[in-house]
């Protein structure tokens, strides 16, 4: 689905970083929308591409105020908290947004709509508020349909959330587009679905729905031809709060493959944990085994999310974990996606019934 | 929790019977009201005891008109449909009830409160509308904080959904304080809230604050100064549309044992999947293994639901799986919870540094 290319501006004072501003960051990198600028105070006068390495010149500024000379359409929230509220430092700049009638989009847990100061000033200005991790009105528990699928269902899931599972999954889609297949992405988290327009936000869905939201959009994919289906995971099997939206993930789409995605320096689930990961090749083992009723999906190759360390011990982490785990092990960003999409290849072409052209 | 004793009339229009009212089964067997009348108007003249085996000579009558002579303060919805929506042909009873100021409690998924013609008939004769399923207000993720209660955490765990794992959790809960333990039920289902007055509504909570919500429970009976505590289970580990919920409860109750709870006439998941249930020995294999980055919970025993089953089929298929599992093996309702207790009291002795006491 594409959007219309909308203006946009970026709430993420005090948090515009890679990680802290996870929101912020992807839609900087993926969406087809401009972003006009991004505000964080405590930062202003710098550009994106400094704070990211990406994102070319977009200015970062101290306020909504000054982010209104960019002449903006949209406000959009560009952090995700660990349990979803409006920080109170942000209400100011959303009631101002909303103020000069900019439609503010907003992937938290607690919903602007359901906030009655901010939505009775949003009908007076004529300003849309989309809660993006609002549930559809109709859901439906998951059947099992996509064990159905003809097309090949890949799954990236983590060591940890947070570790970079909606990148992975995006770099796969666009890399097998390159290679001429028609591959989708399914959207499962706030900043997915700002991208995508489309998707379900997994984690705000009433458990017993939750899988088969992760089925009806596979199956959509898969009704509308697609050859490959990534879906963007969630969380990570064992996390001791989100490991239920992993499982979700497995039951719902019932994938063929996983990739795993883990950040080399984590030694402890986030946020604030003091459970340690485990080591990789059990984390695999457990993905592996628990489909077993269903499927032996492999695990297909490793995305590793190295920003924070330096090419050198980026490269060298890659290694290890390709020695580690026996699998192709890239960075996606870094060093790119193509060796996970050469290791899929093959069982995807042999899914699809395709013969094998060389 | 202590209820005051209500009067209450069960609305089970047509579908009275132990599993297609299991919640209307539930409350007649465990909770401390007083149950004045069930309306299913296919079985009116009849007896609860007729149908259900127990339950004595509450009066099953054709609609609430009829259900109004024997003056209920509460009107319970006690069936619980996959999808959890209010059927339609329920709507009327409903409606009569409210405008006779009957207060109306409700598992459903979807929210009598939320129902603007229920809701406003409902403030005009000022009955409650009481939603079991509605979350808290306040949610918050699971930190695993039940690793380090003092208590014995049992949690029971299905071969499929619907097949008993309330009822073992609370007969449980009984003996374990028959044998002067103190001992807790932890509800996570509507009916096990109706039964217990507090609890959370699993499957209504969003997936990031599952795990969350039943570590807060069993870290409250903990901090209570309880002994044992007797989470009841929902779903089944790799069930396609309630496994996530199951999970929720392994990772939020970090249980020291397991109760396996089976239906042995049970081949496929319920409702409605053909998708067959892998053998016992593999599903508790499923359990133990999945836990062992955190514990290493052993399934102490097996609680087999004969209810359908003639006596000698039921006492057949209790040594079958106690063959199956090598575990012992009940039936809570039909042989009693002694032999499971039996097993769980030296484990739980040991955790809490119980000398023996032979």
């Amino acid at each position: 689905m594409i959007h219309p290319r909308r203006r946009i501006a970026i709430l993420a004072e005090g948090k515009f970083a890679p990680l802290s501003a996870k929101t912020a960051a992807g839609v900087i990198r993926y969406s087809p929308h401009e972003i006009v600028a991004v505000i964080d105070s405590t930062q202003a006068g710098r550009c994106v591409r400094d704070i990211l390495g990406y994102g070319g010149e977009t200015p970062i500024v101290a306020g909504v105020d000054q982010a209104l000379a960019m002449r903006p359409e949209v406000l959009l929230i560009g952090i995700a908290p660990s349990g979803g509220q409006l920080p109170p430092e942000f209400r100011r700049d959303v009631r101002e947004a909303i103020g000069h009638g900019i439609e503010i989009w907003s992937g938290l847990h607690s919903f602007l709509g359901n906030d009655a100061g901010l939505s009775e000033l949003a009908a007076r200005t004529g300003a849309r508020l989309w809660d993006v991790r609002r549930p559809p009105a109709v859901l439906d528990v998951a059947m099992g349909r996509a064990l159905r699928a003809r097309a090949f269902i890949v799954l990236t899931v983590g060591s940890d959330c947070n570790v970079g599972k909606m990148t992975a999954a995006l770099e796969m889609e666009k890399e097998a587009q390159r290679r001429g297949y028609k591959a989708e992405f399914v959207a499962t988290g706030q900043t997915g679905i700002l991208i995508e327009g489309d998707g379900t936000p997994l984690d705000a869905i009433p458990g017993d729905f939750m899988s088969g939201e992760v089925e009806r959009l596979v199956m959509a994919c898969d009704a509308d031809g697609a050859d490959a289906v990534f879906v963007e995971g969630q969380g990570a099997l064992m996390h001791p709060g989100f490991g239920p939206v992993t499982l979700a993930l497995m039951l719902g789409a019932m994938p063929d493959a996983f990739v795993l995605v883990h950040q080399p320096e984590r030694a402890c689930y986030r946020p604030d944990y003091d459970i340690e990961l485990p080591p990789l090749p059990d984390i695999i083992e457990g993905y592996e085994r628990l489909m077993l009723p269903y499927k032996a999906p492999k695990t297909t190759g490793v995305c590793l999310n190295t920003y924070h360390m330096s090419e050198q011990d980026g490269l060298a982490a890659i290694q290890d974990t390709a020695r580690q785990t026996g699998l192709p092990t890239t960075d996606p960003v870094r060093t790119g996606i193509g060796p996970i999409v050469d290791a899929l290849e093959p069982h995807i072409r042999r899914k699809l019934g395709w013969q094998k052209t060389g």
